[in-house]
Formats: structure tokens, C-alpha cells, sequence
């Protein structure tokens, strides 16, 4: 359900709101807009009685939320939601140009890096490389959710820590996977955006404890997620007191065998339409191969899509995981270039 | 396999060449490039003993294509097929900029109309609209693959001559379905393009009917059709001897229930990577709804494919069939003023 | 709609009706029950106005039917089909046990065959064996579907003849494909039940063509086909006048790969719930793998279903098409043993 | 990579050959058998010298294990596993019959019970059913992994606490799911089986947790997963030292919407030809609609699963959770008598 309050309603009005609202043991959240203050409320909506509510001074009208999810639904948030990723201070001089990442509409978000950090000195040089470039988002895990127990699993908090000196050094804001609860503080720690990975994306408890961190949550979609049950698990870590999640389609499970997956570029109107989060694509694990990654990221800037998600290793050939899937710095370069002249026509800015 | 003939082989030496596999009871596809000509060999290749085609005069080498499919490879045909389809010549004036549309690399070739042939009026209206936008080929449905025997059924016959006199007056080409054998010849005539719907597209008996028509052939992707099953159903219309097919992405079937179908712009680079046909998508039976239209429509120009089959109707709301995936006639001028501006920098006309 | 006669009424009274339904162009369908008949209406039923119905000398009740399905549903024809399949009189002695197979309730059809009719030995000995076996109907394509236009396609003509002739000798009935309409007197010549293979389930020309053939017809679900489709399929047939249809499943299409399709099992009780049709199943196909044919077979029997389509060659390992899930005649016996006994507990008995 | 002993090998030399794999820093697993004592080498294999083992006294041969699992496959595991579950002792009865469940070849195991653990009073009088019908083991969630956020997410601890109790009560086994690595120690204090279910099949923090816990557990297949991807998970537990790992197939995701998941039966001959781990059927969850449950369930057990996981209620109408799918008392006494039947003449025996 959704209170709107009038445009002219008083702070004190809206904490008065917020306090009946606690008193009949539901969640408000307050959404504060441009003209006015919305406050949406979940828990066990069904058994308000919604006079108490519009009686309240400075209340203009309840909504009834039809959708499942509620936060995450245009209903009640009808604006786009820009989620914002404030940058630690860049001592290199072409970091001059910002303190924060906005990820929403206008902007398009390049978030680029190795599949796993390896070792400090690749990092080091992807971290510089695609700075060079005008990027300031790196993506590099240091846990690796892998099929196989045998596989390399990742650095785990050496990777971190690795993680935080090329932060530190570069000004890169990190987005790095968090696997499990026992990890979220040390994963929140390194990270500026922490990602939910595509099988972990209906780990209700991990939801539950990225809800209470305060940082922004990269949501992949999952293997056979339906938009719903996508939108559903966004809830999950909003209904917490997280507001910040960025959906990202990484490809799903089809009969389809011509790639590794089946990148579902055809998802971003709808979630456009039913939610206002922001939805990036990663077109290296939904394609699975390195060639196809190009038209792919272009497709999904002309979708609508509000970034990508990409695999770029200094040497991909030999990355101990993904390498097939992954840009080498030159093709990144070129890449980049393409994104930059399809974006004006579209009224969009790489950032 | 394909025989590679010199540059300088003499048209009595290819002659001979293809005499020579004649003789094997094979079927040869003489295949003339820019500097010199290959000839395709189709048939129980296993048994052939290549020695007695090297030691043609005039034969440079023998390539073994390993790919199920041959014709439609791009082992056997190395450069992009472009697809010439010839119009009648056209009273209007608009009409004096060419005499035929040419599909293939540097274009972006749009194909419009209705779903069906609902009446004369109708089809004519939205053939001098289309013609008046620049657009010279228009798709309409005369004969209609409905689930239900109880849904409309296309107006047969007589939709075929509708679209017959609408393209006598106005030199727009028209692209129609043909559903079954017997009615190949009546399809064949009024038709400048020859569709094949999805539901037929393992429908052999009426590939290999259209094999033997001299019109091109747009052949859609069946809704589980994986990328080889498609290039093979080419291949039945391309081994009869008809190598002008399209083919046209439209949707497949998934777990996936946002959209009417999952529009798999994916397979579009594994698609030209594989083989040199064109690549048409159908964003309207796609995402099954007209505001998902044309973002998915920027989406696969971006992606790479060849044009678009786009469902216009002069009233969607009160269109027979797929009125709700149909765009009205201001919608789709707005959409490919979109299409022309993001032509631009990808260094596509639109025709 | 559903007309239900009074259980009293005279045939007179019927005709009546049958000449008011057909005064409103709209197609009746009387299906005879145990105690009363009733009148399946098909067409534009919308615009029917009840009460000319109602109002007729012998009408009990009208019945609006709700599926988009009519005369496939429970809703307009409660009791199971039982599809009665007569056989050409045997010369041979075990023969004498019947003039008929039917498939239905209480009963477990088996048909067994080779993929392909190779040559006239082959299914003569097939037939014998099988008539041992006390099997009365054999499957064997003289028409292939196949996915490359270079793989054999079958004999054709020549194996419907082997066909015929081996009925004769034989008196086993005959299932065989038809691919398309032109061959559609000759291959109803040839078999005792029609098969429509799985490609061509939503071919509806085809459809519309056996709906007006006096043979049984088995409908193969398609590749990706659901529940409700496939019904509308057997609906067309079904409102052309020909009744007697078969479903069977055979595997659809999902990402799953330790199988060559998903056997869908699960579909068969809710086909039982929605239509009366009875419904096969072919594990041959369904699993494309000969050690996983008895299981599958056992299952299938267990879930409810009316019987198997099974691949059986004589000397598997040398098929012209379909080898691997062929099962040889040993590995046959032990099957039918098998089903032989879990089909006691369960109350049926092979046919 | 597996070593094969001598069957005369010394337990010294057993010792021996042990300490030589973990001197490689790998892992080795005695696999002890009914002649000679096998042992299962996991870790970098690739890094191993065979002749390092080869020349070690009892070493009978070494064998390369192809499959990426390996200590979960045929290959280094020829028997069929049977997963011995001990019961605590039961005061009742009709407990008498046994000490412990035995899943494998020769039974057909029933697990039974409601989706989540609603009361005490509710769950005592499931189990005494239960008991009464002889079953032996009860399935009901303490935490229930649940789409949305506002559903009911089960009792939690108090949950666990009623398991406990009613399992001293009745003798009960008790299946329960363990939903993230915070409640590990809780949930295997109350449970006889930890379930992980289908949403965390890959949820590998979780699965490395369970691995380490000596109590068996039951791995539902992920909604996408294929055969290897589960296997591999189940390898996930099996490296870690717990080798009690049971299978159970719950429906999959795909096109059909027919029911609220595919129940993928055919995975069952596979699984069995791949990997020794025994395998339950849940047709409960694959199914979604009670009345689907029985044909299902009939078929599980004939398609070789050994056992199946059931939804039983009091009170289906009125349950907290999975209502729809859930079978009164009524129709599981129904059920189990017909599954009696049935496993007689496939040679098992229910317990």
C-alpha cells in the first residue's frame, strides 16, 4: 500500500504517518519525491483498516499495490530510481572529473574487469587500463561460485584485500560477488557495489543480509528467473531498508545451444515498464564468447539498458577462468568507442 | 566440399567441372565470385573420391566442408549473401528511386504491414502510407496459421489478388505466407518474397517446394529451432536450387513469461559467424506486445541483423488478428526516424 | 456449445436440431452416448442465440464449453475415447484372436516397428516377430521427416507398397507418417492409422486434409508444444469429422541434455483431466537412447497412459535411421514381459 | 583418479597408500568394497605422477576417472550407494519393525509430511498417520524459502524445536531443509536427513557446510540444472567427507504450463547410469496439483527412482503453504496401497 501525502505536508505530519504506521506493526517506507512524499508500507498490508490511515492530517490518498512486489513496482515508486556509488577520493589526475557513479536514466554505466582477481598486478593494470579509459567501475571476484568443487574458487579475502589497495590506489570503485552471510562484512567492506550472483539470486538468507548492508546490490537475474520472481528477490533486499539494487540479465537457460546462454535482451522494456530500478546487461556471461560480446553490448544500449557488465582481462587466453568470454584490453577499446557514438543518437552518456 | 576453380579457369573448364560431378550423381552449385569461382557439391559427397576432381583442368583445391549444412555455410560461400528482390515498376512517383531492395550488408531493410489481408481498403491505405515513409516492401497474410480452427483464417484467394492489385498500384513488394504446397503457384505469383511461418519451418515437403520457386524465401526460425536446424531448413530450400533465403528471428519459446515470446537477438552473431544468409528480426511476434516493439527494434539493428518485419495496421485496436503487437501508423513513423538516426553511426542505409 | 438431448428423445427429434444448428451455418457434431445423445456445435457459436435452441422438442440442457478446445474437451465429451482400429482379416493362426484393436480404456496398446521401412525383408520379419509377440500393430515410416535434406528420407511410394503388401500377408495394422497433402490418398491406402509427426503438429493444412480421411490419426505432440496447443491441433481434425484421434507425447524440447528430448510424463494426467482423447506415449524418441527405453516404457504405463509407440529393428546397430534407440527383439521381449506384469495391478491388459 | 587395490592389501598397506596421497597434497577417499578396498583420489589430479602410486605394495591398478564428478560416479563407485538413515528408538509399537531406513536397491522409500511446520498439534498428528500407514520418515520445513518476502517464512528455531520433539515422541526420521550456514548446527540437531533445496543446489558455501556435517542429505535438483550441474553439486557434499548424498528430482523449468514445474522422470535412467547415489521423486512439488500426485508417484516407482518425497496434510484446504499440492490422509492411504501393489512385481519393497 501507498500513502501519498499532500505536497504541502509537514515533516511532522509525515513522522506521524510513519509512527501509526509502526504501530500496526507494518514497515513504512518513506519516498520522499520532488513535489511530495510518498510513504509505502509492507508487512501484512491485507489487514489495515485504510481509514485510520486517511484520516491522518497531510494525507492525500492510499493506493492499493496490485504487483507481488511492492518497492521494487512502479506502483509506488513511479520515477526511475538513479542509484548513486560514491567514489573514494582518485589520486590520479583524470579522476578529477567526479566523486560518484550514477547508475539510471541519461547515463549509461560501463562496470569492466577480470572474472576473478588472479593476483595484485593484473588487477592493477585493469584497474589503470580502464581507468585510462574513462571507467571507473571495476567488477573482479574473489569468491567464485563454480559448478565443479575442483575448479579454482577464487582468491577469497586475499583477493579482497587486493581488491581494497587497487581501490585505494586508483580510486576504482569495486563490484565484487558475496557468496554467503558469513562474508557480507568483509565483502562490504572491500566492495562499492556488492553483486548477487545469478545462482544465489533466490538465497533468501543472503538477501535478507545484503538488505541490512549499505551498499548498493548488483542483482543478477536468474538461470530460469522469471521477471516476477527477479523483481520478487529486489524486494527481498529492499523490504530490508536497501533501496539501492541494480538489476543486471546475464542470459538464461534455454534449449538454445548457440551460446553459453541465452541473453534475454527482450526482459528490459518490460522490467522498464513493471519496475523503476535500473537493469544492466552482462553480454560476456550471456553470450560466453568473446566475439559476440560487441553486438551483443550494443543491442543492449539500443534495449534501453542502463549499462553492461564485462569481462576484460589483460591476457584472456590465459584467465584462469572465463578467458573465452572475456576482452583483451584492444577489443575493450574498440568496443568503448562503438558504445560512445551509438549512445548520442540515443540521447545517452558513457560513464 | 567445394572445388575452388582457378581465377583464370575458363567457363569450358567449369563446365567440365560440373559435368564431372553430374557424373557422380552429385548436384553441383556453381557459386561465381569476385575474382574467381567455387562450385558447391551437394549429395553423397562421402563417396566421392577427390582425386577425380583435382585432376580437373582449371581446379585450384578441394575445401571438405564440415558443417552439416553446406549451401548455407560460410565455409562453402565466404561473403555476406546480398538478396536481391526486384520490384514492379512503380506509377507513383516516389517510387522512381530504385527497382529493386537489395538485403543484405550496409542496409537495413524494413518490411511492414499488417498481420493479414483484412481488406482491400486496408491494404492499400497502409501500402501508400508505408510507400509515403520510404518503405518498399510490405508483409500482410492472406493464408494464416491460427491454433484454433475457429480463429480467422486469412482470406485466402482473394486476399492474394487484393495484394496482387495493391502492388500493381503501388509498387510496393509484397512478402505473404505460404502455408502448403498446393497453394505454392498462387502464393508464387502474388508474392515478391515468399514467408514461411515458423510452424512450417520443418515442413519439408514445403521446403523443398519453394526450392523450386523462383522467388526469394523468408524462412523464420521455428519456436525450438536451434541455429543448426534453421541453417539445415535453408539448406533444403538452397539444395533445390533456390539460394535466395532471409532468414528472420521471431521469437523462441522459454520458460520466460514477460513476452509472448524470448526475441533471441543472441543468435544473430553465432547467425552471421555460421553463414552468410541475411538476418531479418520480427520484434512484433517477438515480444507479442506493440510497446516492447521498438526498443527491440533499435536492439537488433545494433545487434547486427539485416531489417525488420514489423506488424503496422492503419486501427491496431480493431485489427482481425495480432492487433495488440501491431503499431499504429504515427508510432511507426516515430520509430523509424529512431531507426535512421541509430543507422547513422552503425554505418547502415535503411531502405 | 453442448446440446443435451432429452435421454427420451427421438431420432426425429435429433435431426430437427441437427437441421436448426445447420440453419445457423454452424457445424454439429452428435455424440452418441449410453443413455442420451448429445450435440457438440462448432463455428461462430458466439452469435447463437440460445433460446432457438432451447426451445427445440427434445433438448434437455444446453452447455456453454469453455476451452477454446470443444469437441477435444471433457467439458462436451465426458466418457474416454476408445479408438477403435480395424484390422484386415489375418491368414495367419494367432491372428483369430480379434478383428480389432482398440485403444482405451482398461487396455495397453503397443506399437512397435522400425523407424524406417528399409526393405521388404526387414519389415516382414519385424512383422512376424511382432505378431508372435501378440502385438497387432506395427509402425514404420515410408516418409522421413528429417532434420537434414542429405540424410535418407525413406522410400516413399515404394515403402508404403512393402507396406501394404505386408499388411496383407501379415495382418498387422499399419501406423505410418504422412508428411504432407499430396500423398495423403496414397499413405491413407497404406495405413491403418495416420501418424502426424511432432514438426508437423501445427502444420494446418495437413491437419484440415486428414480431418476428412476415414482413418484413425495420431497426433504427435510438438517440440515445444504445450497442453492447450496441442489440443487445438487435435481440434482441428476433430471439426473437419474425423473423431478418432490419438494423442502422443514424445518428448519435448528444454535445456536439459541427458536425454535426446524431455519426456513429458507429466503431461498425461492433466490430458486425461481436459480431453477424453487417449494418449500414447514414445519413449524411443522421447529418450533417443535404447537403455532407456524400458524404463521410460514401465513409467509411462504406470502414469496412466493408453499405450507405447516403441522403436524395434531387427538389427539395431545397422538402422538406416534411429539406431541408438531402437530396441532389438530380445531386448523387446523382456520389455513386453515386463509391462506384462506391472500391467496387472494396475487393471489393464496389452493389446 | 581412482586406486584399486589388491583384495589381499594389507590395512597397512592401505594406511600407506593414503599417506602417499595426502603427502601430494590431495584427498584420498577409502572406498571400501565387499573383495578389495578402492580409493577415490580428489584435488589437482592432473598434477599426479601415476607411478608414484603404481609402485606402492597393495596397489593393485589405477584407474582415470573421466567424468568432471568423480567420487559421485559409477566410475570410481560400481555399486548403487545405500544411504542408512538411523532412527532414534521409538516408544510406539509398530516401531519396532526396525532401527533404521535403508535407501537403495531392493526398497522404495516414502518420505511424508506437510510443507512447513504450522503447529505442533498438526505435525504430532502427521506423524502418528504416518507411523500408523508405515512410514517412517516425516518431511516438514522449519524455514521455508519462499518467493516473496511477505509470505510466511516458517517457524523457524520453534519449528525445529516441534521436529525435535515430536521425533522423541513418535520415532519419526526427520527430513527438514536447511536454507543458509548460520542454521547448520540447528537444523542438524533436529534432522535425520538436512534437505537442501532446489533454489540452493548451487549454492556452494552451503553445500561445503553440509559437507561437513555427518548426517545424510537429500539434494534437490535446481530448476535449470542439468544431470552433470547436479551431480556435481552432489559432488560439492562428497568431497567434504559426506559421502550420504540422496538425489531427488522435484520438476524443472521449461515451456509447459501444464503444471507448475516439468517433472523430468526421464532423468531418472541416466542419473542411475552415471552416478551410484540413489534417487527420490518429489511429484508433490513437480506437479503442483494434488490430484496429479498419484499417476506420478506410480510412475516414479516404475521408472526406477528409489523413493519419493511427499506432500501430506490434515487439512490441505486450509495449510499455510502448498495446499494445492498437498494429499489429505485419505488420498495417501490410497496412494500407498496402490504403490504396494505395484512394487511387487517390479521386485521392491516400500518402507
Amino acid at each position: 500500500m501507498l500513502v501519498v501525502m499532500h505536497s504541502h505536508a509537514t515533516p511532522q505530519q509525515v513522522e506521524q504517518v510513519l509512527a501509526v504506521i509502526r504501530g500496526m506493526n507494518l514497515t513504512p517506507h518513506p519516498l520522499p519525491g520532488a513535489t511530495r512524499t510518498a510513504i509505502g508500507i509492507t508487512g501484512n498490508v491485507g489487514a489495515v483498516d485504510p481509514r485510520l490511515l486517511e484520516v491522518q492530517p497531510g494525507v492525500s490518498e492510499l493506493i492499493r499495490v496490485t504487483k507481488p512486489y511492492k518497492l521494487a513496482s512502479r506502483e509506488m515508486h513511479e520515477d526511475d530510481t538513479r542509484v548513486r556509488i560514491p567514489l573514494t577520493p582518485t589520486p590520479l589526475p583524470k579522476g578529477a572529473r567526479g566523486d560518484a557513479v550514477v547508475i539510471g536514466p541519461g547515463t549509461f554505466t560501463i562496470i569492466a574487469g577480470p572474472c576473478s582477481v588472479e593476483n595484485e598486478d593484473m588487477i592493477l593494470r585493469t584497474a589503470e587500463f580502464l581507468h585510462g579509459q574513462g571507467v571507473r567501475l571495476m567488477r573482479a571476484g574473489a569468491f567464485k561460485p563454480r559448478s565443479s568443487p575442483y575448479s579454482f574458487q577464487g582468491l577469497g579475502q586475499q583477493g579482497l584485500d587486493i581488491l581494497a589497495r587497487v581501490r585505494e590506489k586508483t580510486g576504482m570503485g569495486v563490484v565484487t560477488e558475496l557468496m554467503d552471510t558469513e562474508n557480507a562484512e568483509a565483502v562490504a567492506a572491500a566492495a562499492d557495489v556488492i553483486q548477487i550472483g545469478a545462482r544465489n539470486m533466490q538465497n533468501f538468507s543472503l538477501l535478507k543480509r545484503v538488505s541490512r548492508i549499505a551498499k548498493p546490490v548488483l542483482l543478477k537475474r536468474g538461470l530460469s528467473a522469471t521477471l516476477e520472481e527477479w523483481l520478487m528477490s529486489a524486494e527481498y533486499v529492499m523490504s530490508g531498508g536497501n533501496y539501492n539494487v541494480i538489476l543486471c540479465e546475464r542470459g538464461v537457460r534455454t534449449f538454445s545451444d548457440h551460446s553459453r546462454n541465452t541473453l534475454d535482451l527482450s526482459v528490459i522494456p518490460p522490467a522498464k515498464h513493471l519496475s523503476h530500478l535500473p537493469i544492466l546487461v552482462d553480454p560476456s556471461h550471456g553470450t560466453g564468447k568473446r566475439d559476440y560480446v560487441p553486438p551483443m553490448a550494443l543491442a543492449a544500449l539500443a534495449a534501453g539498458a542502463d549499462g553492461l557488465l564485462l569481462e576484460v582481462h589483460p591476457d584472456p587466453d590465459h584467465a584462469l577462468s572465463d578467458g573465452a568470454q572475456s576482452l583483451d584490453f584492444a577489443a575493450f577499446t574498440r568496443l568503448l568507442e562503438s558504445l560512445r557514438r551509438l549512445a548520442e543518437p540515443l540521447g545517452r552518456t558513457l560513464n
